[in-house]
């Protein structure tokens, strides 16, 4: 059975040590067997502080990187590129160190940054994303972590939407420690067939984020649950499953989320009934 | 039946008298019964020579109104905020020229413009919407008009996201001439159950647009269709359905529209391949 998690996110941004003291034990508490950490800002929080806290309370993480504006692994200057490949490394090392085998998230450009690429462009941007990524990929698996690449919704980027230009990414750069972090929120809308998705994706299948098709806790709305959970079990995917979610109390995260209302009658209620819902429909498939 | 028609952003922006020359036969030819009209600026084309357009080749027509920045009915100044009711009473004239029973779209702010709107701050915006869309509603009434208040999705505004919250602005301006358009892709991405959100607009929706969950064709993709169209039967839905597509060709809607890859082989196969599935759904349910 996957282990399953929350993302910090649900509660507080940016994570700081202080919020990882209030929420590790809390979601050990509620049932949780991760913790999804953002590196909002290397530093935020202090990776041996949190593997020891993780320890205590009998918790796993995995880790996220966060590319806001200015975080750029192609289509910008060699300085912009060297300092997000210097963030990546850091966030291969918290991995390592809190015992996440995956640094997941959008790898490829900051969140927001959309414009037109026609297919040479295209072709173009990939190669170099490739021979940027491709020393990621290396630094992550002799650390033995591996590196997750997240397609975002249109509204986020125009760059890597779909699974197959997420795959296509992955194939450039031949590494058995690059492959895909899959959302059902981007999913919803950008993939006509979310079961087929995650088959195309198959073994490079790294990480997965669940949550309703609103950004609520998975169950409570229209996708096909059933189905992403066969198709999870068919690719033979053991890793985690992680609620992804924002609170619309943070004026910085609801805003890059674009969370304008609550999602649940509260943040806590969102993980609790998330958990439930995804313990019973993985075991059922 | 409930005539299907196409919005002409399928293949071009901003429509034109030329444009409409082209597809108005095109779209008759097709087996439409109407086609959708945006008006991206008073003057682009000219209602009256469309009306012989539309008359000569059998077809129908349904006009949509265009917000981009700087077309606002809250949170602007009053000049704004007349320019706009100018111009929304330019849609309703074209309505009324063409033969359109509904001048529909997001009749409250520019598509982009989003913040974090409190509770309190709500409830005067929407007083404000009300106040300013009550003598529009009166406008297109005394000329045979209804206008239908569009929700959008999180990406591309923070005030009407939801029915709910559509509803809570008809519900404030008691018109008999107001009500609600619905799409799909929207809905999509805010309704955890789209049939049940049909049914909560009830008598109140007076347009419907359909798509794919990624703006392509409905009828290849994920949506429950079966159930929206047995909603829409429910609620005596006898208005026209539209879809409602963007090319990725041209640079203005395709960025504007988030549009950054074909949706199919090719425009007018969308268009077909979505009247043929639309037809089939509609006389199913």
């Amino acid at each position: 059975m996957n282990p399953i998690g929350a993302n910090t996110w649900i509660w507080i941004s940016p994570l700081t040590d202080a919020g990882m003291a209030e929420l590790v034990p809390k979601l050990a508490a509620r049932g949780f067997d991760l913790a999804e950490l953002p590196v909002e800002n290397v530093g935020d929080w202090d990776p041996a502080r949190a593997a020891e806290v993780l320890l205590k309370h009998g918790l796993g993480a995995t880790v996220c990187a966060v590319m806001p504006p200015g975080r750029e692994l192609v289509a910008a200057d060699r300085k912009t590129i060297a300092a997000t490949q210097d963030y990546l490394r850091s966030c291969v090392d918290a991995a390592a160190t809190v015992g996440s085998g995956v640094v997941a998230g959008p790898l490829y450009s900051s969140v927001g940054r959309k414009w037109r690429v026609e297919t040479a462009e295209r072709r173009k941007l990939v190669r170099e994303l490739a021979a940027n990524l491709a020393p990621l990929a290396e630094y992550a698996g002799e650390r033995g972590v591996r590196l997750a690449v997240e397609p975002l919704n249109r509204f986020e980027t125009s760059l890597i939407n779909t699974v197959d230009q997420a795959m296509e990414v992955v194939e450039a750069v031949e590494s058995s420690t690059l492959g895909v972090l899959l959302d059902t929120f981007h999913m919803n809308i950008e993939e006509r067939d979310l079961p087929a998705a995650i088959r195309s994706v198959g073994n490079r299948l790294f990480h997965f984020h669940a949550c309703a098709n609103d950004r609520g806790a998975p169950g409570a709305d229209h996708l096909g649950w059933e189905g992403i959970a066969v198709a999870l079990r068919d690719v033979g995917y053991d890793g985690a499953v992680v609620i992804e979610s924002f609170t619309a109390e943070n004026d910085a995260i609801a805003t890059a989320a674009a969370v304008w209302r609550p999602l649940a009658a509260s943040q806590d209620d969102l993980a609790a009934d998330g958990l439930a819902f995804l313990r019973s429909a993985l075991r059922d498939a």
